[in-house]
């Protein structure tokens, strides 16, 4: 597994899948799993203390309200975290990505948007970073960044599907 | 010690002794110390996982920013656990309170104000608290909740001092 | 009865039934009431005031938008009060929120999150004040938090129900 | 006295002062006192129930963070109440804001803007309200709209004093 | 007609009627009428001008957005003006909150809550300025006031309907 | 004069003489006048009906708080209006500008920043719609934006002044 | 053309039709394209770069969240560029607000309102712009200006269809 | 150069050199460089699309307000990109933090706190990008994470220096 995806509860899921997806893309391995930081802190501390040795590479952690996991997930590990906000039902992911972003000098979350866009987007910065010594994935990352690309090119009229 | 009083950075200090100030008052014992979550997050899960044997009965954590503190010492414990969220730079402490109050469903935290007055109002709080089961210390919040009213009371030209 | 919950209309008893709900869980007695700030003052002022001596231990108070009754619940008793902002229809309980927890020093309210899950986090919070002096009642509270804590640990799979 | 200026503490005096002064412009009587609502519960209960046979026909209140006081005389009279939203230290009086405007339907306080403009506009509201029924006082009101209309009008350029 | 209920657009009638059926139940007489600040600018200058000398003794005006209506509407006119912020589609009625609450030194809008509840209250302040010289009105605002008050009294159970 | 530079107070004229400055780097005529919504409201209908026959062709407005001034501009003349933020005391042009850029359908102001660096862009905003029949001054305009990114370019190390 | 309209996502056209229905009304010809910044930003560069080689006068452009289209379109262009922020999931809009109108001093972009409406102004300021050098244009947007004052002054009830 | 770090002005260095002073630590390579992506976005496009030939891993991209220069050089490459929201003057950089940190699904910023402690933490989380292929950089960011815990484990008492 090169990345670890955990999320604070299984609410979490539909959001944090489009991390899963987006890894799928580019066939990074990586498994999902429900840690909370509020009521699993020994797991959380156990999961990301040993992510390193289990050969984890980056971890993304995403959770809503006073989303402390990916914070807490960065304390117990030298491996970059990134962060996604889950949007939360009161304050629409504000509290969430204050929450996460927010961090004190010396530890770090590179936090993503709020939401499904933002939950995508950490399993493509995470593909980025394993790009950096991967150049068969900066090679499919840039594939994936091109047809995108060509995707609004072909298609540029906003009035047509 | 009946109360721990943990903050996340030395810094939080002048905040955090309103609190210590406010127990002071009561004859409360007290512990101060500096525990940080990100940066010693062993450090927390000891402290709170250990503090009901020591005889903690109340647990007042303040932080700022993306302040983790307060929710992950009521990760680590079962008892009552008091938020302080300490006014930050950038956004004076709105992302400090967010990141405190709304914690999810399970682990509660009791917020106070950002900032001093919050801090006070912890201290007050945890005695109120332990007065629920002390007499002479209800007594004790009870005189100085009619002294601060015979305050204004016997002074009420506010173009006065 | 050892708690009171009052809220300020019975539209927020949607969100309050959570605080009494969780009470029930611990085997703990408690009264729910309507009690309006502003519609029934006198009603608060005589509520509050005579809580302590009709066995109240604790007393939890939601409202939503310009939340007053917790602040004034605990202007007039110097029992612990526990706030939950409950989630208003325009501003999604930032009114609320501010309302409750921004208090001055000297009068404390120890506020919960937005909504449904602050509601079941002061009843859970009341519970642990009352477990400050009462073994058998901590014991219940720490397998609750043991339960909840199982429940992840044993269904980890976000993706599953 | 026509109108009561009450306020929550002596350090919202300064904010305040400019209702008072606004009043004095027009000759309208009024007295200034602290009342708390957090901190002298009671003496607002008698101060506001008492207030209309008192001769009180307006009452301005300001206060700021938790701003309970506005609300609170309003709940205790049928007299109409202006809010002032006192600038507090962190969230710069945007609390103070929602504490006040923000009433449920059926108790109603005519709420101003944050700080010294927003008092001195409840005096000038006040008097506006008094002069609904007292046509001298209108005729006062009107001079200093168009004193203030010619001030500028006679001194237009704004690069000059 | 002793009040005139003015509002920027059609849209805001469901609101704004709240204003008017308050009004009603204290058989005060008023006129509804859109005068928009924006498409209407010389209507909104002619009404209001004009509204004292035809009878009218305040003025409530409701508007969502950049609501300018109730700031122009006292710009215009000596006559109290209530404001009341009709909750907009994106921003939820902060925008409309803060575009007719911080109004400038010299000309005063006494503000509402957002939306429906702020609009009726509009309706009772207006009769409660009514009532600072009508007793019998007075005696119907304290009517008003008291049955609300029995309505919570004599059906206090939350968790009935 | 092409351009009229309009404001609420003088106490806007530290920033807005930014926009004038702006506009004399482009040779750009324009008057400079305190007209205020609130307080001079005939003068604003008067100065912006009249505008666009005394040869003006775009109008600056800036105004702080409850901001009226330019949608009111823009209500009373169909010339191109630019509106800057001027930032407030308390809410630090938070309130300016949702003032002014929430403007219903069917009456449009161009907004800028808030403060002063809005108030230069709408100085800039002026010089590119005059230019846009306007060769000679559409020249300008490039040079002026080639010229600053000249600056950058010839001196791009951050730590070098 | 003399407008082009872009937007950076097609899931933007139900909002920005609204800019090309407004200058429909007035006869002037426009452009709609997918011009993403994050996506295609060679694109974005191409096409603003030419834009006035190619007669188009005025850009409007479109984008939500991150919104960072209409500022990098006046980065590449002397052209006026009106910026529209089309209302984000979340937060509703706030992200693209900020992100559109808080361009620093240098490179303007006339910001109008989120959603609808503001696509609907932006057209309308095309066309005021369009008109200050256009007399035939100038007296349509009077037209318009005037129709749409008479559909009010000629249906003022709110109670009416 | 493993890292570039870019600003859009020299204005942002102050934060920025934060940045610069924890690569120095780790002994990582960078250059620091003033790219405005507004005033200069040709050398934006150049400067980013050469960065990976030219060695680059890791960009840290900081600006203030409309911030769109992190977003914008994650447009131009497959590098993962960094965001440090600056603190802007009016908005404390809630601007600069939103308009960084909600990207669109497909291009990614990984963006870190305001101000100093982000600029620092984006330096640090470059790091741990650059160290997850570069044990010997792993062992350094491990000692300096051992090194921040102790120096808080062996002075603990908040009320000392």
């Amino acid at each position: 597994m090169k990345v670890g995806i955990i999320m604070g509860s299984k609410s979490d899921w539909p959001t944090m899948k489009c991390a899963a997806e987006m890894l799928d893309k580019f066939g990074i391995s990586y498994e999902a799993k429900v840690v909370s930081a509020h009521r699993t802190p020994q797991l959380l501390a156990d999961y990301t203390s040993s992510a390193k040795e289990r050969g984890i590479k980056v971890i993304i952690a995403g959770a809503g309200g006073a989303a402390h996991l990916p914070g807490m997930a960065a304390a117990f590990t030298s491996l970059p975290v990134l962060g996604v906000p889950v949007q939360s039902r009161a304050l629409k992911g504000m509290d969430s990505l204050l929450s996460i972003v927010q961090m004190p000098k010396g530890v770090a979350v590179g936090t993503l948007a709020i939401g499904e866009a933002g939950a995508a987007n950490a399993g493509l910065l995470a593909a980025q970073i394993l790009a950096t010594c991967d150049d068969d994935l900066m090679t499919k990352v840039e594939a994936f960044r091109h047809e995108q690309t060509e995707t609004i090119l072909s298609n540029p009229n906003p009035a047509e599907d």
